[in-house]
């Protein structure tokens, strides 16, 4: 019998100082400095496993990790029976480009990765010519006129259990079928368009890669029909090229009823 | 007679990557920057006047310059025949973190620091325990709950024209003598708290020290009639540190019905 505690960590992150959400060597990663905090407060090590992998540059406002603590190894026991305190030192020595909405204990059924039923993801767009120098922090300038019906058109092609090969920088062995529940187009204010994706799971950069498709459709380079070619050629090579990160933001995990409700949090804008 | 052609250029920048508005040897500035361009485009030197010298680290949204032209010399005169080209090669030129509104011929009667009547400045502040990452490039996170009734009450109390000396870094032999026309404090969402000062023109830190008294007093640390005391010891040493630069914004300069209206553009936030 297993006396490991397992814990969730939901945080938000700013994607620009890191290099992407999964640790990798010699870069500055969320997973690394999470990692470090953690075994710095823990007194062991330990690994992270989160729900959604996002590239460089791209935000979450609401990423959600678990990671198992030995409670006799270390300040494991300590940090386990005051998670609160645990939340506020490893928000400390984070720094400011993540925060930790909250750290608490769940069963050890509870996966970040495979409890989770769905990803929201929002990409922002502006379409003015000019924007505030401090929007390019959390959008993509396209800086030319989107028409929303027509991007509204094309996502609804994208709808359902499909394969995203076209959309996805493939990865060995991995499949590319992926449900996709909901596809919103808006236009919160003008010069301003956000996308929104719901699905089960997403590949590896298929969100930028259908925004990225997407766009041309909204600046009539290609009619709202091409969005259904695109998918039913299963080739990366017929789409556009990628988003840039910077307009991507994962918004929410869901984990459905069996779990906890993610804690009360500020918004990312 | 001069033959030069006075040029009028709004725009917005971000101040993070910028040691404030004004020139200085050996650092990056918003006027450095924009006058190496201007230099380049025109082919002759320029000096800009601005209508607002932000400190490091602060924004502006809608900032004025004005420059003169020489028509004759180096590509000065192609260049005020057509300043929406202009417009567009310096913002092309200024990098990302500065916005080129718009650039107009205006007449040599217009001073864009001596015309301005009225300048516009906002402070951004979140008054919750966490904030989502990217906030932090353009709110003050306080992190304990503000009362806006009590942050207005003292703000009130600043209006008019007033010797402001408790809250300016003190320039050698200027006068510390403004009138503060409008302060209003709301809360444009939960866990978000917006100061807006109207006046002639403020002293330098006038604004963020302004903001770092109220705060204070918003905190539940002083009363709101505390900030009157500090008006009137005319003393800097009695007031509270200055707010942090990131969450202050030049939102607007007013320069009345002579000279035309400031070009569309789009919102900072």
């Amino acid at each position: 019998m297993s006396s490991r505690v397992r814990l969730r960590i939901d945080l938000a992150y700013d994607g620009a100082p890191f290099a992407g959400f999964a640790r990798q060597p010699d870069q500055v990663t969320v997973q690394g400095c999470l990692e470090e905090a953690c075994e710095r407060l823990l007194g062991q090590p330990v690994s992270l496993v989160c729900a959604g992998r996002t590239d460089r540059g791209v935000h979450a406002l609401a990423q959600v990790c678990h990671l198992d603590v030995d409670p006799q190894t270390g300040r494991g026991g300590r940090a386990v029976a005051d998670v609160e305190v645990l939340r506020e030192r490893l928000d400390a020595l984070v720094g400011s480009a993540i925060a930790i909405w909250s750290v608490r204990v769940v069963p050890e059924t509870f996966d970040a990765r495979f409890s989770a039923t769905a990803r929201h993801y929002r990409y922002r767009l502006i379409d003015t010519e000019l924007a505030p120098p401090l929007a390019r922090h959390d959008h993509w300038i396209v800086g030319e006129p989107l028409s929303v019906p027509r991007i509204r058109a094309g996502a609804k092609l994208l709808l359902g259990e499909n394969d995203f090969a076209s959309f996805c920088r493939r990865r060995a062995g991995a499949t590319t079928m992926r449900r996709l529940t909901s596809a919103t187009v808006r236009r919160p204010e003008p010069g301003r368009v956000d996308v929104r994706f719901v699905g089960s799971a997403f590949c590896h950069q298929q969100v930028r890669s259908m925004v990225g498709c997407l766009i041309e459709v909204g600046l009539g380079n290609r009619e709202p029909a091409w969005i259904g070619e695109v998918l039913a050629a299963k080739d990366r090579s017929v789409a556009a090229r990628v988003a840039p990160p910077q307009g991507l933001v994962l918004e929410r995990v869901s984990y459905g009823h069996r779990w906890p409700a993610a804690p009360p949090r500020g918004k990312l804008r």
